[in-house]
């Protein structure tokens, strides 16, 4: 059994070493002039001390839980062991996402002196650098969580608090994901709102002038949101759907032979579309523009079959599985889940996409003014999320018509399997819309700026595709967090007499019931949660680009010469002013996410329990609502740029931009952000459980 | 025990018998000039043509909903009995809107008159219409409860079937709330949004100018919209909370002695509740601008603790009650609903009052655009679902700790209790509103037109908190209707052998398990509707509002003279333009709302709990969303336009201008329509049960 652990254990490593070896060819690349050099190393080191501060508010997050948990007893899944695979979960989630970020803001300017030579060259810069970030992420994911299994769990038959234990590291992932999303989220849109508001709307200079101090911040932002941001959420749901298998497999076949079979499936699941992923990076080739969606999406299908296939490897010819467990039912649920994954990107694509009827019409409607943009964006969001929910109701339905709970979290698990290349396509989004900005910064020729256009086109539906299948996956994954919320409380309850154990050996959930009270009062309560935290992270924008605002009418008041070219702005204090805006606005939401579920638990587990899932239906609702509207405003406008409607400049125009601008914070900041609300109140509520019971 | 009924119904008769005089002491007033009579008229015409038309469509839906529940078996509580119930109750709330509105539009006139002599004069004959309205409402509805239970229930030993027939009532009534709350709600918005377009954007001329062939439509809007619209839904409430509350005490405490104490109860809190609400009208005089706020709510707290100590009467020594039950704990239960619907209305009133921190935040936020007004008047309706959610968990819990499922249930009909005056101080504002606009038309004296003013400021404040009542009752009616569900379907359950009834001869409810798939599948899927609808219904507004702007730019283009006053606009086409328009738009939200209980129950019993479930939590936050951030918007308007910010015409209202125009289909279509929507589901599922059970 053990041997398939190492086996795990060695594919996380390859795509280390996959990441390290594709990072190196990327900066052998050639990094352009010194004046792109010199603009790119600003955004670099802005970037950097963006991270630094960051993780300086982590580091005293980290020690404070670390310390909590540690000083818990340990008979239950707390103490020391949970403490270090919680430092050890933020520390690799940290790491990824900073490799990750210091490769894309070396990547883009290689990426636009690839451009000069050829498409084929500037999309092969930008898309290794997004499998950089994409392999980092799921061989430090998947490597910690072999780890501290072997260490943990794997000797102790995979007992309920050797397994929470392990959880342990998925709630260290989740802090980084935390502070990452909501505090990167707030960063992005401010220094883009910041920037806009003084630079195009007061001075008058286009956007992505040089002369504006907050340009560098704007860039910057790209890569601390989409890169390092995005990165952290899915290195949280894929850690948390792999660890809520296995503490799912552990519970429901408990005692049963061959249970170790249930335990390290979802581990050759994801180590297998590990290796899945990397044959499916070398299918991304585009010959020319058109090319270059299809290239993408052929990579990862390519990648998705052959994740199945190796899943029905293992599923039908490798594990052993107990009494009873199909193996072909366990592969359907894997298989439904990487399928639906898919297609909740093409219906993302379907409502956010410049091709579609939805944004054709909120174009249209730009017609009659900001009001009926406003309107229609808004109504195309709500609509927009039916579909989404839909599949995944079907996704649940059926794997758990295949197997049980268990079928649900592997699904999950099935979603994620080709995460390595997904998030890859993702990354490669910021990569391209900064080499573009580096172009124009640069002053490079049209024929250039042209083709980093074209391929940062492409980057705005690949990462609208990758916030739906983000949503997706972080619904599925919460909701494997949620059964095994109620199973870890079931067997607590056994234990503590407060439930009786089945007669038959197995082990019992708790039951939450709607038509009961307390329930029913967590239920509304949880649906407050995403309302009150999007109120929060919107206002948050609003308040931090204030203080960008004023910094950069500062600059072009008190430093002379900014606007003619003969002074240089000072970018890198509108960076920290971003930054420290930005990250004194994260706390009050990240106190709700994190307190509300311990505040609940002391109360009640069934109204916790009721809370978690009035959370999790409005907030993948209002994820979904949040992220479509941004997303079809954002294509609205690019559409109308395209010559619709009466084009740049005309009154259509002028309403479209209202709606993107609406549509910022929506797509980039709160919608992402309740991902992580989801997902992180139902690690903190299974991780501190035996507080509560 | 039928004399309390029958004292019940006395009090029902005498609450129309007070609507009755009141309605003549009204007609008796002065209806002014000749010229505000014209007007006049054509707004009384337009509105008894849409409600004609509306009632046309209903009485199709009507016959073919009866014709289903007549042809299913009486066995367990459908059949020709039901039927008839459902008829009724489609004709009384039909009644009650029809008189309510025959009187609104005729008062307006005689309000605008009677400012001519006094500000008093002018607020006792709008106040008077309100009460008129309410009176009506609970008139009918208590009458037609007490009646079918007397028919159907009272000889039976209100078993399960005979309750289920008299269920039928309310669902007639939710049949009427649902075609006037959504239609009414599309007409009211379509014929504003229209003529404005047309009136003040195209054309240059002042709203509420006889010029504008739309402007007659948009008054006509107001009556259709908050007075039939809004009555009819709190009819619902109040009729769907009474029957529930019966269901659950004779469910709970069945077989046991006394146990029609329970069921008779919320009667005998309804019925004294329509005496003390008379007595509260009495107590609504003003003498000055500043307290027609004052006197209005002064008279529904000297309502509310008449209606607080008449329950006291019946819980402590009137009625008998089960072993078991204790009087007091019924009477605070009441008493919660009762305060906790006042509480709610005060937190409404600082969201969306120009006095309050967050209105006079969004018209500062206004200073830097469009999308900063839009932005912000979004968080703070977002922000605002946090306070009403958690008193209503509040209500849940004490009322719950006090008598359990049926405490809640009589809770919320402790909240509707007063709803005689309650209704009446909301429907007072349409009337003001209309009265402010008559004066405008008919050019009356700035002196008039300040009083008038002065009433409609109030009204709007009314209005807003009135929404916010209707939006907590539902909520209550929909969970006490949702607790009337389970143990229905428990009930059903055990007779169908398909669950074992407890054996201490109790009656059990199903248990809907939030862990199982079927109940998670119905909860997404619930949370799912409320997006849907309201994206249905906002662009129905668009689209009723387009054919609307065809049509009054045809008559300006086709009508010579019409601006420069020769010629007169045809204000019955707009009428009948607006009219087809938004009852055409109406269908498809409408199918939803009604087909969506009844397609998933034949899938599952549990997945419809669910589905309920998520519908109630989600409904409940987007409605209380939609309708703060609508009244938001509306006073940050008016605040701007009180001389803030740069006051009318500066670029701060232009930018708040946007806002209003999003916020209106928010505050005045989709949000309430989200109260029908949540409660008629529930109506829809209990009375079915029989077919899926």
């Amino acid at each position: 059994m053990e041997s398939y652990l190492y086996a795990v254990g060695v594919a996380a490593a390859i795509a280390i070493v996959f990441a390290i070896v594709r990072f190196s060819g990327i900066m052998k690349k050639d990094a352009g002039d010194s004046a792109m050099q010199e603009i790119s190393k600003q955004v670099q080191d802005g970037a950097a001390a963006f991270l630094r501060a960051e993780y300086k508010w982590l580091t005293v997050f980290v020690i404070v839980v670390a310390t909590a948990i540690a000083l818990s007893s340990a008979e239950n899944g707390l103490g020391t062991k949970t403490a270090i695979a919680f430092v050890a979960g933020a520390f690799a989630s940290g790491l990824a996402g900073y490799f990750g970020m210091h490769t894309a803001t070396r990547a883009a300017v290689r990426t636009t002196q690839g451009a000069r030579t050829s498409l084929t060259e500037g999309l092969s810069v930008a898309f290794s650098s997004g499998i950089v970030m994409g392999m980092s992420v799921v061989g430090l994911a998947l490597g910690g969580v072999v780890i501290f299994t072997l260490l943990y769990a794997a000797g102790e038959g995979f007992s309920s608090a050797s397994l929470n234990h392990v959880l342990g590291f998925s709630f260290g992932a989740s802090s980084i994901a935390l502070f990452s999303r909501v505090g990167g989220g707030i960063f992005t849109k401010a220094a883009d709102v910041g920037a806009d508001l003084v630079g195009k709307v007061e001075a008058g200079i286009p956007e992505d002038d040089p002369r504006n101090p907050g340009t560098i911040a704007d860039n910057v932002g790209d890569n601390v949101g989409d890169v390092a941001g995005m990165g952290a959420d899915l290195f949280e749901s894929y850690v948390g759907s792999i660890i809520a298998t296995m503490i799912l497999g552990a519970f429901a076949y408990a005692n049963q032979e061959n249970m170790e079979g249930m335990v390290i499936l979802p581990l050759c699941v994801a180590g297998f579309g590990i290796l899945a992923s990397m044959v499916g990076t070398f299918f991304v080739k585009a010959k020319d523009e058109a090319g270059i969606s299809a290239a993408l999406h052929f990579g990862v299908t390519v990648a998705s079959v052959i994740a199945i296939a190796g899943s029905a490897v293992f599923c039908l010819a490798v594990l052993s599985f107990p009494a009873g467990v199909v193996g072909w039912k366990l592969l359907v649920a894997i298989a439904a889940g990487t399928i639906i994954g898919i297609l909740i990107g093409k219906v993302t694509e379907h409502y956010t996409g410049t091709e579609g009827k939805p944004v054709q019409n909120i174009a249209k409607q730009s017609g009659t003014g900001a009001a009926t943009n406003i309107i229609h964006g808004l109504a195309t969001g709500m609509e927009s999320v039916a579909a989404p929910v839909l599949l995944i109701a079907v996704a649940i339905l059926l794997s758990y018509e295949m197997a049980g709970v268990y079928g649900v979290a592997i699904a999950a698990v099935g979603m994620l399997s080709t995460l390595g290349i997904t998030l890859g396509v993702d990354a490669y989004g910021p990569v391209a819309d900064n080499a573009g900005g580096l172009s124009e910064m640069a002053g490079l020729p049209e024929e250039v700026r042209n083709r980093t256009d074209a391929l940062d086109a492409v980057g705005n539906t690949t990462a609208a595709i990758g916030k739906g299948f983000a949503i997706g996956s972080a619904a599925l994954t919460a909701l494997a967090l949620f059964s095994a919320y109620c199973s870890r409380a079931g067997e607590l309850a056994v234990k503590a007499g407060l439930m009786e154990a089945p007669t038959d050996g197995t082990n019992a959930s708790i039951a939450l019931d709607i038509n009961s009270t307390n329930v029913m009062v967590g239920l509304l309560i949880g649906g407050i949660l995403p309302f009150l935290f999007s109120a929060m992270t919107m206002r948050a924008v609003g308040n931090a680009a204030n203080a960008m605002v004023e910094e950069i009418r500062r600059q072009f008041r008190e430093i002379p010469g900014i606007m003619d070219g003969t002074a240089k702005p000072d970018a890198a204090r509108c960076v920290k002013i971003s930054t420290d805006g930005s990250l004194k606005q994260m706390v009050l939401p990240d106190l709700l996410a994190v307190l509300a579920p311990i505040v609940m638990g002391f109360w009640s587990v069934y109204a916790l329990g009721g809370m978690l899932a009035g959370a999790l239906v409005t907030g993948i609702m209002m994820a979904i609502f949040m992220a479509n509207a941004g997303g079809a405003w954002d294509n609205a406008k690019k559409f109308i740029e395209g010559g619709a409607h009466g084009g740049k400049g005309s009154d259509s125009h002028k309403a479209a931009v209202v709606g993107d601008t609406v549509g910022d914070p929506f797509k980039d900041t709160s919608g992402p952000s309740l991902n992580i609300l989801i997902k992180l109140m139902t690690v903190v509520s299974v991780v501190f459980l035996p507080w509560f019971a």
